[in-house]
This record gives C-alpha cells, structure tokens and sequence, in this order.
C-alpha cells in the first residue's frame, strides 16, 4: 500500500493558514498595494494582560517566544504593516510593563504605546480605549480620538488585513462588529449536580471570536455606564454595547486562523504555521558562474516537488538587491571549493539590510567538488571554516548550514545527488535547528 | 534582556500532552499495573465514515499520517493496549474499508473490526453498535454483547486509560456517561439577519466532547427508537438517550488532550505530541569500553538540561535486552573509529524486536576520534559506510545518524564538544528528518 497518497504534505487546501504570507514580512516588504484601505482613522486596543495563571504555565502565553520572537510581537506585527490603523494600545500587567517595553524596543515596533492593565480583562481593555482619547485631557486629546477603536486578542497572531477591513467598516456603519465561528463540539447545559440538562441547536448559535470593532463613542460609552459588576465579571464587549449603548453589533464570519492561542498544542500549531510561512520561498545566488548557474537550475527542479519555491539570481546587486527585503532564505552555490568569501559576502549583505531582525534566517552554502574523489584537502579546512563562520552568523540570527555535492560523470548518481541535496536544503529551511548550523552535510 | 527566560521550552506544566506516555507504547511494553480494570465487558465504537469534505482537504484528517502512521492508527492503539476492552469496531465510508483493513494488517492491530458506514452519523454509530451484538443473529449474539459501549472519535487519538475508565464506570452506573469541557470562546445566539441576538452566560454551558459511554441497552434502544429525522440531522448521541430512554448523562470533565483533530493546525499540533511523547528518552549502549563509558556518562550529563533523559548501559545482552521492548531511542558510542559493526549489530537486534513498526526509530551513532587530528582515514571511509547502512536502515523505518566528536586535552574544548553533540543527539531525536540520515555531524 501507498501511504504518501495519505501523507498530510498532499494537502493542497489549507483553510487554516494565513492566506497571505505577507503578514509576517517586514515593513518594506510588506506595503500591500492590493488591500482597500479605510478613510477614517483607526487604532487598535491589544489586552495582554494575562499572567498565564489559568493554563498554570510559566510564562503567559503572549509572551512565549517564536523563533526567538514572543507572540505578542507577532501579534503587533500584524496590526502594524496595515497602513490605514493609526497606532496601537497595547494593555499588560504592570509587572510586565519593562518586559513589554523591551520588545517593542528589540523588534523595531513603531505606531505601540503600552499602559498598564486593570484587574480584569475588561478593566484592562477600558485603560486602552481611555488611552486613545479619554476624559479630561482636553480638545487634543478629542482631536486624536479614533472613529473606530479594533480591539484583539494578543494571542490571536494570524489576523490579516482584508479580515480587519470588514470589521472597520462594519463597525463605522452599524457601531459594533464582532468576530464569529461556527461551534466546534455542541453546547449543552448541565444541571447543578453534574448531569446533561439539554443540548443546544448547533445551528442558531455561534462562538464569538475576536477581533471586534466599535466606533470610539460606542465603546466609550459604554464603559461609562456600565456596572462594577461588568467589570468584574463581564467578558464579552459586544454584550455592553447592547445593553448600554443600544448597539446591535452585525457578526461577520471569520476565517479559522483567527484561532486563539489558548492550550500546549496551539503553541505547536502556532510555530509550525510560522515556520511554513517562513519555508515558502529561497534565492540562489550562483555568482554569475556558468557551472553554478547549472546546478541552481538542477536544484530548482528538484525541489519542484517539495513546495519550495525557487528562484536564481546571478548576484544581488543592482535591481537584484531587492531580494535582500523580500522574506526569502538564501543558497549560495559555489564550485571553487575552498572559498567560502561568497557566503561571507552574502552574510554581510544580509546583516546590512537587517534582514533577520524578526525571524532567524536561513543561509545555505552548497558546494560542488569537482571530482568524484571526496577532496581531501576541502574536507580538512572547511569544516572548521564553515563552522566557525556559522558560529558569527548565529550571533546574528542568521543559520548557516553547508551541502557539499559531488559532480559525478554518471547521469543517475548525479540527479541523485542533486535530488538529496534538495531534500536536505528543504529540510534545513522548514526546520531552522539551531544545534546543526555549521555542519557540512553531504549530499 | 535574556530572551530564554520566556521560551516555550520553559514551561514545566503541560496540560495539553497526555500524562502518561505509556499510550504510546507497544503492546508488550504497555501493560499497566497501575490502572483500575473494570470488571465487565467494554467495546468500543469508532465513527471514522468522514470523508474530509467539509474541511477541504483531499485526506480525511483520521487517514493522514504522522510519522508515516495514519491517525486513526493512534486512535486504535489507545483502546487496544486497554486490557479491560474487549473489542473495537471501526466503522468507516464504504470506500475506506480496504484501506481500514491494510492499515489493521500493516500496523498489527487486533480486537479490531470494521464495519461499513451510514450516510450520516448517527447512521455510522448505530451500525458499529449493532456490529457489536444486534438483533436477529440469535443467542451467541447476545452473550457476546458487551454491557457498555464505549463511543469516540477517530480523530482525538490522545485519550487515556484513567479517563476511560471514568467514562465506563459512570455508564453502568448511569446508563450514559459523557466527556465534557468547559467553553473556550463566548457562546453567542444571532438574530436571522446576521446581528447579535444574546450571548449565553458561559458558566452555566459546557462543550460535549468524546468519548461517550452507554450500556449496551441503552444505546440500542435509543437507536431502535429515533427518528428517521434524528439519524439525519442528530448529532449528540447524550441527546437520543436522554429523549428515548429518559436516561440523564453523567458528564465528567476531561483534560485538553480530548481535544479534536479539527483544522490543519491540529494536524501540526498532534505531531508535536507524538514527537514530543517519542523524544524524551535514550539508552546509551557502550559496548563495555571504559573510555565509551566515560563520554556516555559526559554526554547523560550534559542533556540534563535538554529534557531528555539517558540511561547508560553496556550492552543489549541479558536483562538490558528489555530496553529493545521500550520507547528509547538508541545511542551507540564507539571509540574504535573504523567499525561500524557495533550499530550494524544494535540495528539488527533492533529489528528483529520489530521495534520500529509504529513509529520510526532513532539511532544515532557517536563515534569518539581518538585524536585532536581530523582521521583522515576515517573521513575518507565512513562518510559513505555510514550512509549506506542508513540507506538500509530507512527501510526498515530506522533513522540512523551519526556524529564524530574529537577527543580533545584541553578541558574546556571537551566540554564544549560534548555540549554540542548533546545538543545535536537532542535536536536529531526531536525533528527525526529523514533528509538527513546517513549524515556524519561533527560535534
């Protein structure tokens, strides 16, 4: 029996995935000029309040790092490369406002205040929306104030632009939008000692998700008059724009990746949607020799079949330097055996643009010797080379692996090489292991 | 600011992953002496008829596979290692059922039968229920019924003995016993023009999950007495035995390891289980060499901090021979820097224990160089001698790799050395790349 046919690689519909891979691309990249943009001013009120006491792990989950990057971070990225959302509140416990601060700091944040939270979760979202423009700050701060305030779950990082629009807008137009998803298990009412009282029509309810918009009078409105006992206990925001502001709000269903980061499991699920974000796409830089450009082109062929896109470039000057901003990984293909100054060369280049700023990123140097004979002299220094080099880079953020490849006069062991080297190259850029950088591995 | 503080890797609770390990494990290894046992016969019914349809994807998500095993594998082998469950009847989409009957062949499944499926759900249940002692088939059929039927999903293989045992018990005493867990997300009513009618007061409403349990005759009965309207639109099963046998279900609630395979992040999140569940111990194996002995104990100690656990033995002979019934992966450490016939022999012995039919194996041999001087030699032969026997062992669902560390006089080098190949050992373990195998890493 054939199990590939069942491998879960095969899937080609991928509903639970960002649609849009630019939402994890850097600022430069990532001005999207294909999203309608609203005309009215919105800001964004980001409660990060959590300190993970519930799920009983150490460190709330809006902080767990990504790749080195915490969620929140992620989370923030999202919100900041949509160009019509003015700035963005983000709400944190007080003990972690300097953590807060630091990562807005390390990660190049732009358009984030943070305040701190209050004692519960609507307590803390109420801060935020004081902050955009409250009371008693006179006619500047009411210049300033939003029309529309989004509020977000910090933990629900794969939010994307189109889907923020539709929430912007139907906020302006009705007051209040929100979020929905179909349920997931039926709900069912239990009576107080424990046993099934009656089960809900799945049909005629819904999961209210976020993210949820208001216009800035309705969500302030709200707070103004809503009880200490809303506060206290209340969690749902839409619920408050009803009771107190008369507000319908009008649901729109969203996609699954708007999903909550909530359990163990969602943090895997969370890094590996990152890592395939991440694992789309690498330029090979050939250095312009003939020899090179060849075995670029037999690995590209090769990972045709490994949903790895390819392209090949001779060098990254000139028009090509805009590959250093776009969210690629490298190959630097190189036949003059002992010579690792091309990678050295393209490590500068990559340090310069910043580009691994928000994501390690992945360099690898394959090399073609040139004869059937393992080059004794290539594997005596090299090693020690690359691993050396690699050890820099990853101070850096930038994984460096090598593939050597042996040019075979056979036609099947060659493909076979190249074949390998392929696998092993769309291996090394889903994986990202920090404890392999620097090895030389053989293809 | 220090970054690691707030890794994922961190975190000493876990809620999400499945308390005992032992699910995983092989028939022989799996017998537990701590779990009660109930003292009626249990069988359990499987509903795996979905077709993917509704989630896109060309698989359905109980036949996509992790680790070249389908789900539904995992699912089985969770009820299967229960010594108190008697039988299990998967009932799967008539186009299934020789793909069901390969993958029971294949992964040496017993007390399982399959069963065709209905067109909807309730249909699938109520032909393994009836698959398990109907009507018409005379008095044998009766004497085998069992007295509870346990009912689950295919796609939630991380249940557990403890909670099914819960369950059982609960279902002869009641007659119905159900899963349940409390609401992620705000359940919300919606008006029939897409606006927000209430939201539900979340305390008083929990999510039904599986499994379920029911007596035999409950569950029988309530299928012999629904409606042609409840086999197509019904969903709870608690619902027809509470509307046709005026049984009241006892609901437990479980842990987060219920969850539901549902979207294409679950998939990722129940691989990084199942890797997690197979990457947390070794067994050294030194062959009885003094100087193999001393790096074994270097390494057990410098992966203390890596979540991994190593047992030091000389070799598989004897009593250590139980190692090859248990859930290590293997490490074959070798001074003599020519022979590979040590692992040649661990792979044999691990082979003929038919230790790799659930899940790949890991073998990583480590081999000391006996000087600070590359062995040119050794370079010059292993490289391909062990990609050879890699190549072999891939067959048999054994992923061998290799790692070189060089004896060094200086402290400080060694200790980094062994540093590095317990983090190489550690990371190798983990991501089980196949790319990979054959690979020499220097440490």
């Amino acid at each position: 029996m054939e199990f590939n046919q069942i491998n879960m690689q095969t899937d080609d519909c991928d509903p639970d995935r960002p649609a849009h891979p630019r939402i994890f691309l850097t600022d430069e990249a990532g001005k999207s000029d294909r999203a309608r943009a609203v005309d009215f001013p919105v800001s964004v009120v980001l409660p990060a309040g959590g300190t993970g006491e519930r799920t009983g792990l150490q460190t709330p989950k809006q902080f767990c790092t990504f790749l080195g990057r915490p969620l929140i971070s992620y989370t923030v990225q999202a919100f900041e490369r949509v160009s019509w959302i003015q700035s963005i509140v983000v709400v944190v416990a007080k003990e972690n406002m300097d953590l807060m601060t630091d990562i807005i700091q390390r990660f190049q944040h732009k358009k984030v205040r943070v305040v701190p939270g209050g004692s519960t979760r609507h307590r803390s979202i109420c801060n935020g929306v004081l902050a955009l423009g409250g009371e008693g700050e006179g006619e500047t701060a009411a210049i300033d104030r939003p029309k529309v305030v989004i509020i977000h779950d910090a933990v629900r990082p794969f939010v994307e632009e189109d889907f923020l629009y539709k929430i912007a807008m139907a906020a302006k137009e009705q007051g209040a939008a929100g979020a929905i998803r179909p349920l997931v298990s039926t709900v069912i009412a239990t009576t107080a000692e424990g046993y099934l009282d009656h089960s809900l029509e799945r049909a005629k309810y819904r999961a209210s998700e976020m993210p949820q918009g208001f216009t800035f009078d309705v969500i302030y409105q709200a707070y103004q008059r809503c009880t200490e006992s809303d506060f206290e206990f209340g969690t749902e925001c839409l619920h408050l724009a009803l009771q107190y502001c008369g507000t319908n709000a009008k649901l729109i269903q969203g996609p699954p990746t708007l999903w909550k980061v909530t359990y163990k499991r969602d943090l895997a699920a969370a890094e590996s949607i990152i890592k395939d974000t991440l694992s789309r796409s690498a330029c090979i830089v050939t250095g312009g020799s003939a020899h090179a450009a060849t075995l670029a082109d037999a690995l590209q062929k090769a990972v045709g079949a490994l949903a790895l896109e390819l392209e090949v470039i001779p060098d990254l000057m000139g028009e090509n330097s805009s590959y250093l901003l776009k969210e690629w990984n490298f190959i630097q293909v190189s036949v003059d055996s002992s010579c690792l100054s091309e990678v050295e060369t393209l490590l500068r280049d990559l340090e310069a643009a910043n580009r691994a700023l928000l994501h390690p990123l992945v360099v690898i140097w394959v090399r073609l010797s040139s004869s059937d004979e393992p080059s004794i002299s290539g594997r005596e220094v090299e090693p020690s080379g690359i691993m050396e080099l690699a050890s820099e880079a990853k101070t850096q953020n930038i994984l460096l692996y090598g593939i050597e490849i042996h040019q075979a006069k056979d036609t099947e062991q060659w493909e076979r090489s190249v074949l390998k080297a392929a696998e092993i190259t769309s291996a090394l850029i889903r994986d990202r292991t920090p404890a392999l950088v620097g090895q030389l591995l053989q293809a």
